[in-house]
């Protein structure tokens, strides 16, 4: 049974990772202190360290929830074939415009930074998007000469690039239509427009 | 004629771009102060903005001389069919491995910034690889239901977001055999292997 402590407990966590959350996305991480998340979440300043120990242990714990986010957009199992494409591109998609991709590209930048505490994270999460990608190509014919392993490093690759051109010029780009190419990649023929 | 002044100039203000460059990619563009730069270029605090203005400016120039070198790593006229697509796979390859194209994603968070001063720098940048491409891609016969415009984003992302998963993870990521699949979207037929 969960007590009253217990639920407001959770609450407050939520509320300080979804401030957390916008504030990076917003200001950066380092330009970001526990008196910026303790206003927008309106949590007091001194519980921040305590659900969450350190500035990166709040980092760690809005990557992991902004993961938990992306997992739930593709299915487990997507199938194979053209109706499979559309549904992991009608996926991405989705994904592209949530305001935590955003976060992403944020993060990434610290990320790459020598000794930083996501870098393994981050790894972690493009070996996944990899690996989700993979196995689902590896259940399609695929052209001569190309392997599901390299393809599915093209593939990722392409979703963040088009997610980035898209972010800088959203009147100029249109997501759904830079992916649907990706198609080519498994079949050399270009998928059949969606009814 | 150039004054012996003139070159001096010239030359302080090449120092001090080479220093801002590096220190930006490594520390990104806040955390960098004037007196950082003076320290790395071993040129006086105070003629940094006797150069650039302010660290606006400074940030522009860095970008401008980056932009440079990224046209110049691809060729003006790199013919159509198979050899020209290994000539520019070979090109993009060679870019991702510069230091400077770090910088551009490091760059990249300051530009998503509502009112940055590089935001539309960064559009521009953008708009002339896919203008770069879109014009090589003309040239070639396209797959039928695709358009030369549409597959410029798919591969310009393509290549920003494997030179993303190679900054991540340099021993697991190799860049040129996951640009190899974009042939694919062009002919539907891999390419053949490089001599």
């Amino acid at each position: 049974m969960t007590t009253r402590r217990e639920q407001t407990s959770h609450e407050s966590r939520e509320l300080i990772l979804t401030a957390a959350a916008e504030l990076f996305a917003e200001k950066g991480y380092r330009q970001t202190t526990f008196a910026d998340v303790a206003e927008r979440s309106q949590i007091s300043r001194g519980s921040i360290p305590w659900h969450f120990g350190s500035k990166e242990g709040l980092l760690l714990a809005v990557l992991e929830r902004s993961v938990d986010l992306i997992r739930s957009g593709f299915p487990e199992d997507p199938g194979a074939g053209a109706a499979s494409f559309d549904h992991l591109r009608q996926g991405a998609d989705a994904l592209m415009r949530l305001p935590t991709s955003k976060l992403f590209v944020t993060l990434l930048v610290e990320a790459l930074e020598p000794g930083s505490p996501i870098h393994g994270r981050y790894v972690e999460i493009h070996n996944t998007l990899r690996e989700h990608c993979r196995r689902w190509l590896e259940r399609l014919p695929l052209p001569p000469g190309t392997s599901a392993e390299t393809l599915a490093v093209t593939m990722v690759g392409a979703v963040i690039g088009i997610h980035q051109q898209w972010l800088l010029a959203p009147d100029r780009i249109d997501p759904m239509e830079a992916v649907a190419p990706l198609w080519l990649l498994v079949t050399g023929a270009p998928p059949r427009p969606s009814p």
